[in-house]
């Protein structure tokens, strides 16, 4: 028996997420029936966590054990037979008590923006949400108020019964993206509740508008009410990035 | 009447190429019943020149006779009805005497090749021709002398009748891509064949492989023989990026 770890590529569009569903196609069971197929056993894989329906991701990071599983090329052998819009970017041995879920100790996220009034670019579409008129610095101020260990019970959609909603943010960066007027803004913490990045990135784009201004992020920290938040920003702007094991990067 | 002049940029991927079709959907068709909708008349579109199936745009020119056209709204109106692999860049009242196709006085297009060999990026795969083992050094000897005024006959698929084979292209210019190994050729000229910036993509590759070697682009040249050189590259790697009119940018 093998332990492998995998990072995983996909563009979600025509998936229902990372697990699996009965009502759908899913990137874990595009994985599991794949390498299930190679070992010609059932085979089960664990990711670092979901992602939504819809959601892309360039560094999902994914579990399993195989038997026999050194012997095998899985990179190759996966790519060869994964669709187009699943690609396995790295497989190795993990190291030993090796858990993608577990073992993991931090998240960065990407979502992007596209601020641009009169057009979506094609070849962008699939991975932005369009949103216009934004005061970008209004919403750089609301940014840094949301950085620090907070409770984030009102950006955290039902679902998922958890111990605690205190998560630790690390300061929410925005850069450019790849067009004129789109911008990716990272997020990175220790953890993330259901649906976090998509509800903190509705409440940028609200103080963005000028509907919240920033001060509204720490009384909605106290508040703890989904429902004073605004509705969750839309899943194919989303992206997981990559996932931090071990020591985090400085 | 006015004539409105648009840039259009789309995703090729589901389309039969830029031309009306019989067998299957095309950009240009997918204008025409928009914009014949808007003026209740059937109105033509033309393109400053057509792009195969699959092939991909940024910056198609087009244009189009609408009776009473400076009232309509355009950009808005067609983005507002076109599906999301379709968007209008921009659109204004064409200069007296403009002809999308006519007027073209030079095209950029870009293709874009992936060079890892271990994994293709789903992000990314509708838009490269995913190649290994290329000696860049040698590619760009090769593009150095591709570059001038040539007879192009035997990078011209057959299908089109022309007076002269004959264009001058600009220096190739070769750029990193979006991803680590990625890399974009440009390719601009007065005019292009049939297919030709894909067969001298192929032939470019097929140098980086070792197969052919720089100086097999002067002996095509002189040949004027298709069948002497490589098989066209794949349409996904490629996109029209821009049309000049008037004035060549320097």
């Amino acid at each position: 028996m093998a332990r492998i770890r995998l990072t995983v590529a996909y563009v979600g569009t025509r998936y229902h997420g990372w697990q699996i569903q009965k009502n759908g196609p899913s990137i874990q069971e595009a994985l599991e029936t794949r390498i299930s197929c190679i070992c010609g056993v059932p085979v089960r894989v664990h990711g670092s966590g979901r992602t939504d329906a819809g959601v892309h991701a360039t560094g999902q990071v994914a579990h399993f054990d195989a038997p026999d599983g050194n012997a095998i090329p899985w990179q190759k052998a996966l790519n060869s037979m994964l669709p187009e819009d699943i690609a396995v970017v790295d497989a190795r041995a993990a190291e030993p008590g090796f858990h993608a879920r577990f073992s993991a100790v931090s998240k960065r996220y990407a979502y992007t923006l596209w601020t641009d009034p009169r057009f979506v670019l094609p070849q962008r579409a699939p991975f932005v949400w369009s949103v216009r008129g934004l005061n970008l610095e209004a919403m750089d101020r609301a940014a840094a108020l949301l950085a620090g260990t907070h409770d984030f019970a009102s950006f955290q959609n039902a679902g998922t019964e958890l111990k605690t909603t205190i998560r630790t943010l690390e300061p929410i960066i925005r850069v450019p993206g790849l067009c004129s007027g789109e911008w990716i803004l990272h997020f990175q913490a220790d953890g993330f509740l259901k649906q976090m990045v998509r509800n903190l990135t509705a409440f940028l784009v609200e103080v963005g508008r000028g509907r919240l201004c920033p001060e509204d992020g720490p009384r909605l920290f106290r508040t703890r009410d989904r429902r004073l938040a605004p509705a969750t920003a839309p899943p194919q702007g989303l992206c997981l990035e990559e996932v931090f094991y071990g020591e985090p990067p400085v």
